[in-house]
């Protein structure tokens, strides 16, 4: 048994500094860089990828929408082709630095609200696809589980990996409980971990209404923002090790 | 007989347009492509990139300081990180954009305030020349002719191009005369073709002190960005051809 | 009779230069000033702004969207506290500078994607009209003609103008023709120049379909973007000059 | 007795936390606010300037290079009117946004390298203290004790503010011990707070050659940004009213 985790990293801008990169890279097997649009510096990323090269981390370009202010969480209506060009110039941009770092991009995540959009945004979604085919078409997709980018993805040829949530609740139709309804998040570390057990070793969860749901997991987003989350993250590793389950890149 | 000329391209910004691309490509060797950091977004880059590629127009990273409202033109005392990292992240960018318009970066030349700050202050330029190194050592420097930064960074084992001006008047011992002096530009665009002919015959041109001047010119520099621009940047290219000097990048 | 010719200014940024400003400024009675977040940096609107006290045009904070690269045209769905902020950001900013210049904004037109949303989204409406009433009460909201935001911002206790396009087609209920649509846009001076008369003196135009429909045009937008453009607005001015209505601001 | 303590605040940036806000507000009495170049989106300004205006905090414009990703910490050479505008229009926005907030903006001081390089450059300083002066002549201009800017800005009229910093080592000569140098900074809580009650009362300090150094401090810098510094500006604050040194500031 193995299964893959990932976290969003590299997200400090100049003299803000965000999250826990050097707690939560001995954690996970997969990094999610920002790329500049929405987070990351140049200077920042680098030492990053530094550190993620030498942990052995798997490294995905985090591309998202341009709004650093707004940390592109807020949907624009971006044309395909600014999108396409967007999505390109931000892979590039970490693929150099990654190089430079000692390691490579292995795949792509869409960040906040482009990742939201083009689960079921479909002309937004090729542009992010042809960016990625036409840069190089061994890269690999991180995509919400059970949206339609997962099978759409496919059809163009693009190897997909089903990406799932540590901590968030699931309706039983495999949505994610909204952020704006009650309880979508779960803060307790062990019950989480045990959700992440349960999405590994049965194929899905319990519900927020309460019946068994499918989830289709290749890989399992936990956070690294507080230390909190850290612990959390720790916690799940911790499960998983338990269980003889290995936690191991999608892309090496 | 054969020279280079290059110029400033790509350095349109969403619905601000700048420059006459279309008009200038055929005329040069090699394209010096801003990379978003004082012009340039990604979907304009990729479009002249495009362009160049078509017309097997040679492509540099037209590297800055990340001042887009200053249009790279001001000085900035960036650190040794943040300039190494800046100018690896702008490479990387374009490369990719290049590699999916079907060309590839095959020299730097730093822009604006830059260029000028690293002919003397080594330490700035040793961020440049390193960032250059550790993503490509067989990228090409273009740097002013005359300038200590071209022994210095051949030391770190770069190769490096000399650039001349051709519509630029200069001082006896080889410097530029500074745009805050009279005279410094030459609007006769016959005079400018003869004296571009003369750095490639002569191996110099007259100072504006009335001396014949030594000028190591492998690329010289023309502009675009207004059409009498371009139409000067025509006269120089007849003139080398009528006499049988081929205009050829100084990389393939 | 009386109309309020306005247009879009103080569109440049740093290097990039956009419009005709002295030339459209003599024309017009009302100067839309861009405030920073789609367009214009603070040197360049303190310029346009200096012209237009010297001539007496009507200055108007144009506020956006925060998107330079996509000068404000494509929409972002900001919070209502994020726009809030931003909208008053922006006329706080270019009533400094029109202090210093000699005059004061005396109106808000929202540009681009933002003037088109706040049209039926009322929540986003809100925002901006909270933040013109918070900042001050007397300022005025220019909305475009037929749409609901009109009643919504009087309801509101905002005073409003009612927009029309000299140069754009109507459909028979009021709507403008889409860009995305055929023949949106006329090119004839003259016809163009007709049209504005018949907006002013039998308040309507020509629909699309070829029906006579009623539009409210307080204000009329005419384009300097274009040296055609500015002709075109020279042509209206005229027209409207031979028939005695005389060209004013909405405010003073 | 009295002196106004003043401390860097607004420093946020959309996701990016930055400073106690919260928790110096009731220390200090001066805030010096960040206007959206260096940090500040309009946001997270408005914020601050709301929990300001409620503890009768004075409120200053925290002008700055436009330098987001260096923090305004870089020097830029902007020719003077640019730099003229920049501050006329960070001073603008911020005085719309105080005003909503039920405040307005009492002084003017600069940050990072702004501050510094005013201090001596008097080209650049005559840009700032002609912004001031045309937006609001009553405007006070915060600057560094001992610099020749305090001389400089009061021949052209300004009414000026003299800044002692309350952690930061002095020279002999009433210079700062700069940052590269050793020991530039005092941690000690006890210690800065017995060095903030000597300028206060005996004008001076003892400098790191061992002198006493006369220090004209109208206004003491305290700091925010970390817990510990909150603590070490509650211990400043604390000493000061036991030796019925009033807190207040320089202008109401």
């Amino acid at each position: 048994m193995q299964i893959d985790l990932n976290s969003d990293l590299g997200e400090s801008y100049g003299s803000w500094k965000m999250g826990n990169d050097a707690q939560i890279l001995p954690i996970v097997s997969s990094a999610n860089i920002a790329c500049g649009f929405h987070a990351g510096d140049p200077l920042s990323i680098l030492n990053t990828l530094k550190q993620a090269a030498e942990l052995n981390v798997s490294v995905g370009a985090h591309v998202s929408y341009p709004d650093l202010v707004g940390f592109g969480r807020r949907n624009m209506d971006l044309s395909y082709d600014e999108l396409f060009a967007d999505v390109l110039y931000q892979i590039s941009a970490l693929q150099g630095l990654a190089q430079v770092a000692g390691t490579q991009v292995g795949y792509v995540k869409p960040h906040g609200a482009l990742y939201n959009t083009i689960a079921t945004n479909l002309n937004q979604a090729k542009a992010v696809i042809d960016a990625i085919k036409q840069y190089d078409a061994n890269l690999v997709l991180v995509a919400l589980a059970g949206s339609p980018l997962i099978e759409f993805a496919r059809e163009q040829g693009l190897r997909v990996v089903s990406e799932a949530f540590a901590d968030r609740a699931y309706h039983s139709n495999g949505a994610l409980v909204s952020r704006r309804q009650a309880n979508p998040v779960i803060h307790d570390a062990e019950l989480v971990a045990q959700r992440v057990l349960d999405m590994v070793l049965k194929g899905g969860v319990e519900s927020i209404e309460g019946e068994f749901t499918a989830i289709q997991a290749d890989s399992i987003c936990v956070h690294g923002d507080t230390l909190g989350a850290v612990q959390m993250a720790q916690v799940i590793r911790q499960a998983l090790t338990a269980h003889q389950i290995e936690v191991r890149p999608f892309v090496n």
